[in-house]
């Protein structure tokens, strides 16, 4: 919804009444159209508009079901007189015409590298520099917000390169586009992991990002009086104190990897890391190799190494939903976002847009359907895992994948060969066991079984979003905002009550001027937009009031 | 025409009649078949079609006046079997499923580096990797043909960044996309030439062309009886053979530098060089200035110099064509690129096509009445011009700046404000002059009159492209090949006979094998296709008889 900013989702009559007295004077939303022809279909009446407030244009979509509506998308597009020049208000380039104290573009891009940050201060300090860093700090470029990146990274796109060597994104290319500059149309389907870490170095470089490499932030805190955060960044190894108005984690939306603390992990004399440290397996053929998880970077790794010809063990504590690529293309993304999706008019902005007009109260009644042919379709595929006694789940309302995405950020494996190497024996499963302690050379679990081991692999996940905000902030901001994404679905891993939006992420968070962004290529493209727009409409001293601010229920 | 691959044109019934008996039965032109709805005004009915060839598939416009075919463009667009991969037939980027010797893009990618030119030859060499190298190796890339880009600058990109601060191309956007990688729409209308330099160097990392940057050609030959080529590149200062079977000349439209030899330069005690050579103005200041010529590159460096505020004089000592750069988009290049022209559905290919699509038999005919307009438009603008001395010219049949450039590639200025600095005599004109001699610290004209310099800047233009094979190959090579460019209008620097298309680019010439590829931003983009296609069906061995191949008339 517009109101407010809020990026929030409302439900049922009686709290939309009492949200549209308390905003409506103010918004004065207006000049509704509709945008091309409405359809229906299934007893659903579904239709684009365009809208605008008192201070922006927007678009959005309509659902009715039975003649009242059932769904209502109103989504911001941009401000009135901050329009992103682009089309024909892009800059002239050059400057015609007789300029004596002319300066190249070059010199003044050569100039604002050297001043931002020191003689100028940026408006947004924006931490960590991967595509959701990346993707917002155009669109703020775009709308002439300055803003610095800072990243620990030597080059933009380095904590792609530095994953395991096989690694490729798991969501197709139609996905995954960033935002202005879609990938050109021979792009693979599956990007490397070196490639896309081309392609945002070389974005960065394009959109003229005031991008700051080999650069970390040790400290940040805020300063309520004159509403500006004091940052210290080592850049290069010297330290830089930066006073942005605005601080921006996007680190990620995995947060802090999780790294259990089993007994005896001390003295363990193999190799041992995080899923997240782990390099690639070219120095394990014939090692014998345990890894701790079952969710897509304990698969992706397991393979890996057995393709080195290690010894491989996955050890799996809890149920896994799995399903294959290309089923979920055919079935799931492949809908809104593919080649036949765009040749039936299917840009990837309605599909954005089309994603986002499904609240998340009614999502999974939409997916679960869609889950049921899935697993008829690949019956067999699902009963060869059980066989060698994969534990297997759907969510626990069969809504699947996606549900749990959102719910919860893991759970799940998108099987891109894996589960063939289990099934077949070929990767060992040892399931329905935790670990009991970890051995100089091995690691034993509940049942009593020790496996030998000269590399220990932990994919055991990540923290909240907000682990990162203890890191760099304190404790008790983290505390204040608490726990980053989750609906509040009441399922695992996310508690509730139910919030209807992702918890913190891209909208105002209970620390003023702290905002979290981060989420899947798609998510960043999507949702950037409207972070930068409020951020943008701060900036500008346009009014922001928050309204409804959501609670933080948990800390973690 | 598709015909026999010859990429020319033909004119009048005889002609047509004996090319169609001659190849006809082998080429098997079918499958005709209009695209949307033919349209039709002022007496001319116009439609697109497209249609197959026996290896072929391709796309055309015809004309129809009073019924019979007025104008008729038969263009390829790809061979049949040897479609480039895109969209639904992209690359899946990762291999599913089990894969014990899987090799990961970077490693792919790493090995190909290292052993083309080495352990591997390519099918094509590029020398020169500028927009036309770049665009014609991304287009290679997709198709499939093991392609090297030679070009002697540190990074792709340098021969912009190398030239005078203020550059900035003359032609506005919509005109100078490369293939297949559009700019993002905010793009400035005239890109500043650092800024088109990090695209291009991104485009070619992005496109994963084999790019030797440092790397320059020192010497070409090649064996009629093996078909191929031995060349001997140095790259980083290490000589490496060369063996591909088709050498690409990509050195620029514009051909070697033409450094005038004027009595008495070798004297001079100032700083004297080619405009190709001028490094900007900044150490100019209060210095005297002369810049001999009075096309693009000597007003553009007239102007720099006169804001760093030097004393400058323009010798001009032919005609000039000068139209100012909004008035040329507005009744020229804007019919066709512009944001307008995309509203209205013309596509860049679409515009792209269009112009192909007249005959530059007819194509002055259609010019004539546009600067019928912009004479009227801006006769105040041309008055003062006048006034001060300038000698004006609109070609010699009076149809403008698009009919110089393809007849003989100089001659005329896009006015972005030198103009002015003329009319108002703050840049200082000698017109109806020739340089007599140089003295110590002068320049004396053919008057009589002396200017006193500490800098001249030869704005003097290039030679014909074959003076790149004379240097790089022999001079037999050279004049075997002729004349480059040009259209044998028999007007002012492009003597007769009548060719119909420009001399030896973009097709077979009169050396096997060898190849020249060059032009603006727009011509590199739409002409690389054809010849592309043609070394891509050389290389799979598809027959490739040519047609009348067009007699070398002239040298140089």
């Amino acid at each position: 919804m517009v109101v407010g900013f809020r990026g929030g989702a409302l439900e049922g009559k009686a709290a939309i009444a009492t949200m549209l007295d308390a905003n409506l004077s103010r918004v004065k939303p207006g000049s509704w159209r509709v945008e091309g022809e409405a359809s229906a279909a299934d007893g659903i009446t579904d239709a684009w508009f365009t809208f605008e407030t008192a201070i922006a244009r927007g678009k959005g979509r309509i659902r009715l079901k039975g003649g009242r509506c059932w769904t209502l998308l109103t989504a911001m597009r941009e401000l009135k007189g901050f329009e992103e020049k682009q089309g024909e208000s892009r800059e002239l380039g050059t400057e015609h015409g007789v300029v004596t104290d002319r300066r190249s573009w070059l010199e003044r891009k050569t100039q604002e590298d050297a001043e931002l940050g020191h003689r100028v201060q940026p408006y947004c300090l924006i931490i960590g520099g991967g595509q959701g860093g990346i993707g917002l700090g155009a669109r703020l470029k775009r709308l002439g917000v300055p803003t610095i990146i800072v990243d620990k990274h030597e080059r933009p796109g380095d904590a792609w390169r530095k994953r395991y060597k096989s690694l490729c994104l798991h969501d197709p290319v139609w996905y995954d586009h960033l935002p202005y500059l879609p990938f050109p149309d021979h792009w693979p389907i599956f990007t490397p992991k070196d490639k896309i870490g081309d392609w945002l170095e070389m974005y960065a470089k394009i959109m003229e990002l005031n991008y700051w490499a080999a650069s970390e932030c040790k400290n940040a805190r805020y300063d309520a009086e004159r509403r500006e955060w004091t940052v210290i960044v080592e850049r290069n190894g010297s330290p830089v104190t930066l006073r942005p108005k605005q601080l921006i984690l996007a680190t990620g939306m995995s947060g802090v990897p999780d790294m259990p603390s089993f007994p005896g992990a001390g003295r363990f004399t193999g190799i041992q890391h995080h899923s997240s440290q782990h390099p690639g397996s070219d120095a394990f053929t014939d090692k014998r190799c345990v890894v701790i998880g079952s969710n897509n970077s304990a698969h992706d790794i397991c393979a890996d190494l057995w393709e080195h010809g290690a010894d491989v063990t996955m050890v799996q504590r809890s149920s896994t939903l799995v399903v294959k690529s290309d089923t979920l293309m055919t079935h799931g993304l492949g809908t809104l976002y593919s080649e036949a999706a765009l040749k039936a008019g299917i840009t990837t902005e309605k599909a954005d847009l089309t994603v986002a007009s499904i609240p998340f109260k009614i999502m999974h009644q939409l997916q679960i359907p869609i889950y049921e042919r899935i697993k008829e379709q690949d019956a067999a595929f699902y009963d060869r895992l059980r066989a060698v006694g994969f534990m297997l789940d759907f969510g626990e309302d069969e809504s699947g994948l996606g549900m749990k995405y959102v719910r919860r950020g893991s759970g799940y494996y998108i099987d891109v060969g894996a589960s063939e190497l289990i099934a077949d024996g070929k990767i060992k499963l040892k399931s329905r066991v935790t670990v009991a302690e970890i051995k100089e050379r091995s690691v034993v679990l509940s049942d009593g079984s020790e496996l030998p081991a000269d590399l220990i692999v932990y994919a055991t996940g990540y923290g909240s979003m907000n682990g990162w905000a203890a890191k760099l902030i304190s404790q008790v901001v983290a505390d204040a905002v608490g726990k980053c994404w989750g609906l509040g679905s009441d399922t695992a891993k996310d508690p509730g009550p139910w919030e209807g939006e992702l918890r913190n992420l891209w909208k105002p968070t209970r620390q003023e001027a702290l905002w979290f962004h981060g989420g899947n290529l798609a998510q960043s493209r999507h949702y950037s937009r409207y972070l930068a727009l409020q951020l943008k409409a701060r900036m500008e001293g346009i009014p922001t009031p928050v309204y409804a601010m959501a609670e933080a229920h948990h800390k973690s």
